[in-house]
């Protein structure tokens, strides 16, 4: 494959941790990036090592990460038009006005991060949407802007929440009218577990049960995902979306303090169910996703598992696992897959393919 | 994807159990199989079920299995042309003139089978190539045939041994050319497990070794599987592919009883080495494959396990792992994956990607 050209939306966490991982992978040159304030572009690449130095220290408590648990709710800061709010991963407000990518001797100030990305986008194979999924149908919003500027190609996001995969699917005429290959929910879980899953699915004719079970232990990592902390909240017995976001800083310490740090999660809204399903692998009914987040220690709490229990062609039944050593960190495990998938995206892009593809459409045939 | 036409060379183990998981899978339709003496064809879709009826107990000593193992050593009975012989991994000349495909109501005698489904093959969309590799460029001179009558499709191997990809390599342009896409090495393992090893590698930037260790219990497929075993042998310490060739039955069962029925093996030639280096996931020196047979128990004497360690981007080292249920037995293993790589490569085919594609080529774009 030649190599391919790719932006970053957003320059939090995720956006951030790819641009730092594409260095490590042969093939991908960043072109553009940007967040809510900046924008910073160059077609014949990107100097990473200059804009990850330049924008360190912006992490939010935004939802760009993809350890097992779901894109943040948005506070009330960032839940506004969707435009230029929505790079605001960067957490630019947290660092005054010359923070972010305008603090990068690349970058340019901007109200329109999107717009300028989207108007350099025939020159872009492929666009990592590492922003805040600020309502369920902001990212297939954004994926509607691409497509009705007739960009043609790759969009790839690490979301999680199982509905916003339906709500993409409800766009995808427009998608595949422009020539988008969009890959959706392409991060840890769902992305590389749920990869794993179609894989060791492989070797049975009826899959009865995928179980994903995380870990993830986010002492250090815990200010700069607050957000995401908030959004696994609403998984918990007794809460929701809506009384997550309503919940001040000092009502979610006292959480997790009464939970000693470690929250335990079961049954969670992962968008890995109907991913599953909708590559044939099983249904969307027989996946649980659930794990255990520690804000007290960089350990993690369990060890992140995919177990998969199917019947083989001769009778027999059976579960195959995939473990992820626990010193990798939930970081490693979302951005390798996630630029690993946007590859893949670019290859079916370039052949034609378009339209909504999850991480286990992308496995060999299964 | 749209309905996949495929056709089996060689009704042995490999080619008659495809059959079977093919009837479990979506979009798959067998139209054509061979055996040494035998056609038989029918572009609606052959009855399956009546194929394998007529065709049960024709499992050779023949190479037809993918176990972890290596494709049998030929006897001189079945070293000829590659013509007619080569679609002798049914085991026919064992059960006389009548056996094999012509015993199906669906088969016709012929002396030049792969000749037939070749002549078949405007109408098939992949063919898997489930003949013993009676040399080791046999396989790679049966793809050659194909390119030489214009074939446009999918070819797909469960080949074992490291340098028989070369072979095909050498042969790139011809199946380019001609418009084929060889998918090789696609069963277990290589196939099933380097794709897990591929997977596995994402979490890391650098992998430091892939070690694939395979456990097979082969009491009651011992009869079915007696090439494969001599095969095996040509890894143990003292014995190479000629020395195994050689030894006769008796002398097999007395190395047998030597060992109690279990064999051991440890850094095998196989194909997963070249393959996952090809995909660029790591040095083909860093790849260790063994494992352990038990041909007196169909209890796997050893757990089928994948061992990735790598470092991470942020600096750690871990061992990621793959584990296949001690209930899933080999051929459950092999044949589900040769079908999704057998898809894989018609979706790749119709896009237009020609040439020669390993198992972890596949994977999405890691």
């Amino acid at each position: 494959m030649d190599d391919v050209r790719f932006a970053v939306l957003g320059t939090g966490g995720i956006g951030r941790r790819t641009l730092d991982v594409s260095r490590h992978k042969d093939g991908l040159t960043a072109v553009a990036a940007c967040d809510r304030n900046g924008v910073a572009v160059d077609h014949g690449g990107l100097d990473v090592d200059e804009l990850l130095e330049a924008t360190e220290g912006n992490i939010a408590s935004g939802p760009d990460d993809a350890s097992g648990t779901t894109p943040a709710t948005p506070t009330d800061d960032y839940a506004s038009d969707g435009g230029a709010a929505a790079a605001a991963s960067d957490g630019v407000k947290r660092h005054g006005e010359g923070a972010g990518v305008v603090a990068s001797e690349q970058g340019e100030p901007t109200e329109t991060p999107i717009d300028d990305v989207i108007a350099e986008s025939d020159a872009i194979d492929a666009v990592l949407v590492a922003l805040p999924n600020l309502e369920h149908d902001f990212i297939p919003r954004v994926a509607e802007r691409f497509a009705d500027a007739g960009y043609e190609g790759v969009l790839v996001d690490v979301l999680k929440r199982s509905r916003v995969i339906g709500m993409l699917d409800d766009r995808e005429e427009t998608l595949k009218e422009s020539g988008i290959t969009f890959v959706c929910g392409a991060g840890a879980t769902p992305g590389f577990l749920t990869g794993a899953a179609a894989l060791a699915a492989q070797s049975f004719v009826e899959v009865e049960e995928v179980e994903i079970w995380w870990g993830v232990g986010l002492k250090s990592g815990y200010e700069d995902n607050r957000g995401t902390v908030r959004e696994d909240i609403a998984h918990l017995d007794g809460y929701d979306i809506e009384t997550a976001r309503e919940m001040s800083e000092d009502e979610i310490e006292a959480l997790i303090d009464e939970h000693d740090g470690v929250l335990e999660f079961h049954d969670m809204e992962h968008a890995d169910d109907v991913l599953l399903e909708r590559a044939g692998i099983c249904d969307a009914d027989d996946v649980h996703v659930g794990g255990v987040l520690d804000v007290r220690s960089d350990e993690k709490p369990t060890t992140t598992t995919v177990s998969v229990t199917g019947t083989t062609f001769d009778g027999e039944t059976g579960t195959n696992t995939f473990e992820l050593d626990d010193a990798t960190s939930m970081e490693a495990n979302v951005n390798g897959p996630a630029l690993g998938y946007l590859k893949a995206g670019v290859r079916n892009n370039r052949a034609g393919h378009y339209g909504v593809f999850g991480p286990a459409d992308l496995m060999p045939g299964f």
